[in-house]
């Protein structure tokens, strides 16, 4: 399953209770906070989604609503006395506001706050199933997105075929991923007789604040859900570019030229009460475009 | 008018949809926000209290749960254009730790922020009609409560005199702060005959967070009205020792000793669902208690 929850959509003010950027993204059973405006850990209370299921948080940059709500949460995790490791993705500042924080607080966390500093465009993460990339942007001050790779896709078992060979459910796991099974006699049963060939692997990328830059195109190509802010609609183009930002038509023709299968948009400013034009916009450019609402979870 | 609005009345998990500690004072037709827990920004929004009023922030002490959400406070208001001084009181590494926080984001406030650092028990604000002082309390870490005093109440104005005597309305400002009035002949009005004697000054005292201790009944004596944590219920004594914090009787009790005319309990700890006992208990000791309940404004 690739999911996303939206904890905040707003760009730097909070406005018209539209909550500044955080979002929480499901894949392979796992749960990736990405970004972490002030508020976040209220967010995902009123949500319902378990702190302790959130062991990987990436934060894109050090302006306020984007990692405000950060300590907050770190702390608290303290304070219901989590032990399991925290991994955190973010800028190399971070470490210091956090480690100054903690210090002046006289706390010490319960569990591993694991810090990983981003550095250019590299692999961060990379386990069985997920690999996880950062890659610069192009903003006032450092910036990253984020990109999230199923590494295969498991294969989809014919369960007619299964019967037929007698293959014990207990090796269904591994015949997903590709092995042959051995009866008892020494048969050997092909993985493809009982399986069929896996689906296109499932990829969220996370472009976070930047000013239009067709560079974005190829670090982004071919992902099957891509995020990119729409700060402002498209008749703002010059004020967009001049505070590093994006609007509508420009974030879907990234979306276009990247060859993605769905945009999804957000990080709306602040002098928009209402969001439809930003959907029409986008639209116009990219047909397959959702707008990212605060509380929805998008099941792709 | 003494008045104060409650944004926040949790301890240290926000919890129940219970925000950490934060309250705007008005006295003298000025807010004074004290600390600033996380959401503290939204809370002020949701309350339609305009940050633009509010020229000083006093936080307490360095515990997340007082001062998260004073960074994104301050910054909003640099992005909603203040030009006005903002006078920040807190304990001395807070400078720091918002220093380091605009740097990384490259961020010059529009604004002057000016710092006054807590030292130890003194006057760290007087004007004309207020005073404020701060006074250490007794916690994990240093941690500071606040007075706040009317210099003096302006007297009241008789109506039926000052028409007897033809004082212009112009006049009754310097009325009501004691002055005689000269008429055009020469005639000196004394003030005494016009107006009557000041209510009694008002006061608020603020305790945050702090363990059951004596000293601070001579810290906030004859306080109009007190506010005091209640972090447990009286049968958690023990624990609220071990944790540097108080118990509703233990608060109530530093009521009673300091003579307050009105006792107002918070900061409850996130394992109470319900708050109604916390009354109770503390009007066992000191029958006038309020709850301090997010969103009410008390008018004293």
């Amino acid at each position: 399953m690739l999911g996303l929850t939206i904890l905040g959509n707003n760009s730097a003010l909070p406005a018209f209770d539209r909550h500044p950027t955080a979002q929480v993204l499901t894949l392979e059973d796992q749960l990736f906070l990405i970004d972490c405006g002030e508020g976040t850990q209220m967010q995902l209370a009123k949500y319902k989604i378990r702190r302790s299921r959130i062991n990987h948080i990436f934060i894109s940059h050090l302006h306020g609503d984007h990692y405000f709500g950060l300590i907050g949460l770190i702390t608290s995790m303290g304070l219901l006395g989590r032990t399991q490791d925290l991994h955190l993705f973010g800028p190399e500042p971070l470490q210091a506001i956090i480690d100054l924080q903690l210090k002046v607080a006289d706390t010490a966390l319960p569990y591993q706050l694991i810090f990983h500093a981003l550095r250019g465009d590299e692999v961060i993460m990379q386990e069985e199933k997920i690999k996880v990339s950062c890659f610069k942007v192009s903003h006032r001050i450092d910036c990253w997105g984020f990109r999230f790779d199923q590494v295969k896709a498991p294969r989809r078992i014919n369960p007619d075929n299964t019967r037929k060979y007698e293959i014990p459910a207990a090796f269904y796991e591994r015949l997903k991923w590709g092995e042959d099974y051995t009866t008892k006699t020494g048969e050997v049963i092909k993985n493809e007789w009982v399986t069929e060939a896996a689906p296109r692997a499932r990829s969220y990328a996370y472009s976070a604040d930047t000013i239009y830059n067709e560079a974005l195109v190829e670090k982004v190509y071919n992902v099957e859900v891509l995020y990119h802010e729409t700060t402002y609609l498209k008749d703002l183009e010059d004020r967009a570019a001049l505070r590093f930002h994006c609007t509508t038509t420009q974030a879907a023709t990234i979306a276009l030229k990247a060859n993605a299968s769905q945009l999804l948009i957000g990080h709306f400013s602040s002098k928009y009460e209402t969001l439809d034009l930003f959907e029409k916009e986008a639209r116009e450019v990219f047909p397959n475009t959702l707008l990212a609402i605060e509380g929805v979870t998008y099941r792709f």
